[in-house]
């Protein structure tokens, strides 16, 4: 057997990958973790604070030391993305977007998800002028400025409060009539001065020169439709990153979700899939769900290739 | 309604309970912890190094870290066992050992399990020290050592398995004439030329100056009763802790684990169960999938108290 096929390609770099890559590793499976963005989506959150163990870390810090561990339990990283995968005989060929080709004898699916758009006319022009979908990533490019937010669960909570430190005014535009999610966003959201609730409201519009100054709502406020905002936050929610499930063939609910049995198994012998893409942990899509799925699906690697 | 009921009580004071409680804690709800042992098992386990970010740490550092953070965020903890709980109305009593009665709106069980153990003299003594009753966690302190495993189920064969790839020679002690389980484990083993498979033997005793140094058994093998080994993995099976279960009439398998839904809720409204005691998580009994166990249930809870 050559020595370059890897036992399992780890498709993906946040907290699901790097658990599996750590069971992996201390199953002594040869292991390869691919992504570009080391932790993925926690990566850029502003704080984590519900990761057992830690009060409060970034969520830089916690994805360095997830990598870390990783790295220092035995798995080779590589910093690209997986284009396609392809079944041929019993071997998987794993081809990132560098043309280069891996072998794999197994694939755990762990890409996570993607933040969802609003799909209003010129949404990506204006991404990096004023449209953002990361209030970690860019808040401090609002000091002192005007800015909304879409959306009325945690994230849409969460990224007000961390808004509402370094700018004037903080909108929340949400389609219905309170806010969901944490209660204690909720009532920090509700008791914060600086942020302003509109309820039963749609964005429907972007308005600017270059750069945003406005936005329409299709319902009145304040006698008007139109707006001034500098920033829009867009934070409505997510789905499963990239179209792997699809070209492999995988099942998925509607929305894109792989379709996970209990030992984070899919409909493809040789593939499992862990994480917020997946249909388990009764989809609750938490940093701990994630490192749960992906130590489960080590071992049932680790089972599958034994026997 | 009085203060003094709890939102939620969390029966139980590891990984899965400690987690229940953060995320409880992080929902406003009012939630108090039970347990003697902070940590539960995993407090005694010489070294983790599966708990993603920590690639390194003793069990008593994790509990520690894990109860803090309950604690940081709102737990009330209460060091007692639970002898009984009873449903009265929509209220549930919970009775613990020094007679205090609480009262709580909804129950979290997370009470984990045992490792069934030998109970031969100094058994506790060598635990860490020689004796592990996890090949998963520990089998990498043995690297080029001579381990024994007891037992001649599933837990014995897979723990052999593991251990044959680091470890120099493994005995497998059982007291049966074959092994049993999965056909394709026991396969593996006889075909393992490191693993060697003594029947009809029972361990007796363990010889060791600090740290084990090797075993009794109750038979000769290879002329002698004495086994020269350096680690003793102790693999008979593991069963949920206490009689709550029983007593409050919730629905098991037939080792006694509770019978969990993917949002952990049981066959009585208002009691949810996390951890190494439920049957889900593919049964895997990880610190991992205990912590996210612990995490949906809470959410759920919190789901259920709103709604």
């Amino acid at each position: 057997m050559s020595t370059k096929i890897f036992d399992v390609a780890i498709v993906g770099s946040g907290p699901a990958g790097y658990s599996a890559s750590v069971y992996a590793s201390r199953y002594n499976l040869r292991n390869v973790v691919f992504g570009k963005l080391p932790g993925g989506t926690i990566s850029e959150a502003h704080k984590v604070c519900n990761y057992l163990a830690f009060e409060e870390i970034t969520g830089l810090e916690l994805s360095d030391r997830f990598s870390s561990h990783a790295k220092n339990f035995g798995a080779e990283i590589q910093n690209k993305s997986v284009v396609d995968i392809k079944k041929v005989g019993d071997i998987f060929k794993i081809y990132t977007e560098s043309d280069n080709i891996f072998e794999a004898k197994s694939v755990i699916l762990a890409t996570g998800t993607k933040r969802k758009k609003l799909a209003i006319p010129d949404e990506d022009k204006y991404i990096g002028k004023g449209v953002s979908y990361c209030a970690t990533c860019d808040s401090n490019f609002f000091k002192e400025k005007m800015v909304a937010v879409v959306g009325g669960s945690n994230a849409a909570t969460t990224a007000a409060l961390l808004l509402s430190e370094v700018a004037t005014h903080v909108y929340i535009i949400y389609r219905k009539d309170s806010l969901r999610g944490d209660q204690k966003w909720v009532e920090a959201v509700l008791q914060n001065k600086k942020i302003e609730v509109i309820y039963n409201t749609l964005v429907i519009g972007l308005k600017g020169n270059g750069k945003l100054e406005g936005i329409t709502l299709d319902t009145e406020f304040n006698r008007g439709k139109l707006l001034k905002v500098d920033g829009l936050f867009i934070e409505i929610g997510s789905e499963p990153n990239g179209d792997l499930p699809l070209k492999l063939g995988l099942k998925t609910d509607e929305v894109g979700y792989i379709k996970t049995k209990e030992d984070q198994s899919t409909n493809i012998e040789g593939i499992w899939a862990a994480g917020d893409m997946t249909t388990n942990s009764n989809r609750f899509q938490q940093v701990v769900t994630a490192v749960s799925e992906g130590a489960i699906a080590a071992n049932s690697v680790y089972q599958y290739l034994k026997t």
